[in-house]
């Protein structure tokens, strides 16, 4: 199970190639907020997000003579191209399994990044997971979960190893850290960064509405699922369900969850824009999003927020900018 | 006059306030310029661009006793927001007088940093420098100028030191270095900067049609002024002519300048957006846009560029989107 020498061991495989990421601010942030709001910009990450970290620890722990097989992983958005790009820096083949109606471009973008990608019909029914067992059995691959893996959590977590250092470098030991939660990858594996270097920091987890299951869950202290469409907004982090490995680590060491409506989200696009000049996607900019606008759910003193992935059409930015 | 123990102090007095900005990279990127790109991103710089590099500088090397007096700046942009943010975080007046017809965003920003704005009619005839000169006469003011003035170049310099530095963690020490240039200040503090710690690189200024003056001045060997209007798309980079302390430094260690037309400017943002999730307004573009679209005239080698600023109206930026 992941644990700090874990998150340790994959800082150091990631020295010089996963990117340390700025921890931006800035006064306008801070006046919408009533309080000092570090951002943590990992859209700025290689890839366009935190998925990187993931991919890179998963791929870089294989024996080499597994890796050199080849890894899977099933994804539409950001863990592809995370382990795409992992996989193609380390010179070995990847096989990614997409909708057949995922965007044109983030087909394209694993494409370009030297992946095998395999699409399936979502609507007609075919079984993706039976494409990727059989794929897997023919070609000896690994599969490489998008959260509910230790080596996956121990990436995640070296962005709360930066956390760490980095606010402390401006002073700030104790503060709220809210991430944005989808399976609860980044999230669980920042809280245990931090559990360790940052004991006076608290994590927690925000998630739009409609997709709050890791809010319920840790309200109920079990699993709960998402009723909904597996489909909207902030699609980046829609997951129905947090992981069976990310959801104690969240129990045992966060806060309660915290969820962002839409059209929150929509301004704190705009805010990143105007105020950070960085490009967040909607999954990306809910933790943004709760520390601008649930301030009275956090009680006093500093919050540190990930925007989590940049990963986003020009169109829907444009209209989000329009609006 | 500015030279690389000037800059070395401006970093020093810049230490902890003044933020290392990343140098960012795109596999994409380099696919489009056929070389390697790396990115040397201003516009996440406090105040969202470079000029607070140089505010900072120029307010934090005056005497205390003449700093208290307050500063003063004539700006319609980037400039006034880098001395009015470095003003406020000195505690001392700052008063910044700025077209009327100036954008309503960027003066109510100077506004909300605590400087005091003084708006005068373009159009009607009001002449700025007798505004400004009472203004100084009366409360003791010092002028702080855009960029024709030592410490504002220093200031602009330690950008040059953290590219050297950067670069050479990339394992990178001979490259052409591309810069945004309106007046010369960045292009000249950078190049001060590289002459001393990194000798194999070569700075070169870009500029947008129209607004060539920097590019002809080093051909001639002499200033040329713009004969155009003074307006346009690249709004915070058009100034009419080089500056009297700028220009010999460029014409001393600059290779030759480049242009670039809007379209590739507005291209260049698309790809700033899509490949590094960061906003480039469009006059932060124009170096990217060289290396993207002039790489005939660069050389080989890899290419190191400055995104300089990402303040841009969010209509704009969607329209730019759009296209």
């Amino acid at each position: 199970m992941t644990d700090i020498s874990m998150i340790e061991a994959a800082a150091e495989r990631a020295r010089g190639i996963v990117r340390r990421t700025p921890l931006l601010s800035s006064p306008f942030l801070d006046a919408v907020a009533g309080r000092r709001v570090l951002v943590k910009c990992e859209a700025l990450q290689h890839t366009g997000s935190f998925k990187f970290r993931g991919g890179w620890s998963a791929v870089s722990a294989l024996p080499e003579e597994v890796r050199a097989r080849g890894v899977l992983a099933f994804s539409s958005g950001n863990h592809a191209q995370g382990v795409a790009r992992a996989a193609e820096r380390h010179g070995v083949p990847a096989t990614i399994i997409m909708p057949a109606d995922a965007p044109r471009l983030k087909i394209e973008n694993t494409l370009a990044m030297g992946a095998e990608v395999v699409l399936y019909d979502r609507a007609g029914g075919e079984d993706r997971n039976e494409i990727g067992a059989r794929l897997r059995d023919a070609r000896g691959l690994t599969l490489i979960k998008p959260f509910d893996e230790p080596q996956v959590i121990a990436g995640q977590g070296t962005c709360g190893l930066e956390i760490a250092e980095q606010a402390a470098e401006e002073g700030i030991t104790q503060a709220t850290v809210l991430t944005c939660c989808g399976g609860g990858g980044l999230t669980s594996g920042i809280a245990l960064a931090l559990e360790a270097r940052a004991p006076g920091m608290v994590v927690r987890p925000v998630e739009p509405e409609g997709f709050d299951d890791t809010a319920r869950s840790l309200a109920a202290g079990t699993i709960q699922r998402n009723a909904g469409p597996e489909a909207g907004f902030c699609d980046a982090i829609l997951t129905p369900a947090p992981g069976g490995i990310t959801f104690p680590i969240m129990q045992r060491l966060c806060g309660p969850g915290l969820v962002v409506t839409n059209e929150e989200v929509r301004e704190a696009m705009r805010q990143a824009f105007d105020r950070l000049k960085v490009v967040a996607e909607p999954g990306g900019a809910v933790a943004l999003a709760a520390a601008l606008f649930h301030g009275e759910a956090l009680g006093k003193g500093p919050v540190i927020v990930t925007i989590s992935g940049g990963n986003v059409d020009r169109a829907l930015f444009a209209g989000v900018l329009s609006a």
